[in-house]
């Protein structure tokens, strides 16, 4: 019964159990960037998934621990990272990369509703922390390579350019309301890339 | 009644309506802080305030419409920037209070609560964005500054640079979930001052 093993069993990867669990954590995803944190429970997403409620309690159990696994999902399938050859490239490319999802019809939504439920929910919180580890520690290598081409300073803190590349456009986001669009993503590409160079993120 | 106007009457600043307020939007802070927005009601912060329950119901309506009435207090009543006489002893300072607000044990779980209440409803987003233009206005001063002493380029945007230097700790603290200390203050000043100087922020 156990997936992330690959025991053999009914569990097995594309099995009844894979399906079930990619039926519920798309109906959740959908659920959640139409009603928020606030508006859905488990009830409906068994409904709007086709699956029993009995099966989404015993496997999910709440709402936050659906948002945890959805999480998780998220981490597991995430996209690699943009090799362009160079620092500002590979920057631009994650800031379009992020603008796309956050000003995505279901998937804005759907991140501000997981942001929200990570404020008030411990389990949520670690499983969007752990989400975005994994996010950053893809993205990290375009820092690494572009300090062994001479770039940026050796030093250079690589989790920390991701961050402050990724940081103005969730800014704007989730607390200043201001627009997101593709000159933000650019100023924030050039902004992190000359920072960089000047040694901010050396540790 | 109306006391934005100064008009005389029951409702005069210091008078019983400007003291119902205070408590309501006291007693609303601490519970938000507490239980974040999922865990409060009207009900409960009348007592908390002891203050009458249709009193609350009747000026406030909703937990959104006390979240929005909170921000608005918090921006009338918002501190002045800093003016060291250099862009990155003013950005350094702003790094620092910023720090200590989102670190602080009332008022970092109170935004936190804020910001996750701005995520599920416009009323309570409007808010949270006058609050922030309040904010970036009035530190907007330091860039204009620095660059009539020729420290950044004449074109450069001031409210970006705001955004830019608060943006990487408001990431840590609702997104990543990465620790923040003071060093995290002193890189995201260090690194906005140099991007700034690049160039990065002109418009």
């Amino acid at each position: 019964m156990n997936q992330a093993t690959g025991a053999p069993g009914t569990a097995r990867p594309g099995g009844r159990t894979a399906r079930v669990r990619e039926a519920v954590l798309r109906a959740a995803g959908d659920a959640l960037a139409d009603k928020g944190i606030g508006g859905i429970d488990l009830a409906e997403v068994a409904r709007r998934a086709d699956v029993g409620k009995t099966t989404v309690y015993r496997r999910w159990g709440t709402v936050h621990g659906l948002v945890a696994d959805m999480l998780a999902e998220m981490a597991e399938s995430s996209q690699p990272r943009a090799d362009t050859g160079t620092l500002d490239g590979d920057l631009a490319a994650l800031a379009d990369l992020i603008l796309d999802t956050l000003t995505d019809a279901r998937q804005g939504p759907l991140f501000k509703a997981l942001i929200a439920a990570a404020a008030s929910d411990p389990e949520a919180a670690a499983a969007l922390h752990r989400f975005y580890r994994v996010r950053i520690d893809e993205w990290s290598p375009c820092v690494t390579t572009a300090a062994a081409r001479g770039d940026v300073p050796a030093a250079t803190d690589p989790a920390e350019v991701i961050r402050a590349l990724s940081a103005p456009l969730y800014y704007r986001f989730l607390v200043s309301g201001d627009p997101l669009d593709p000159d933000t993503a650019k100023r924030a590409a050039a902004a992190t890339a000359a920072a960089a160079r000047s040694g901010a993120y050396v540790v």
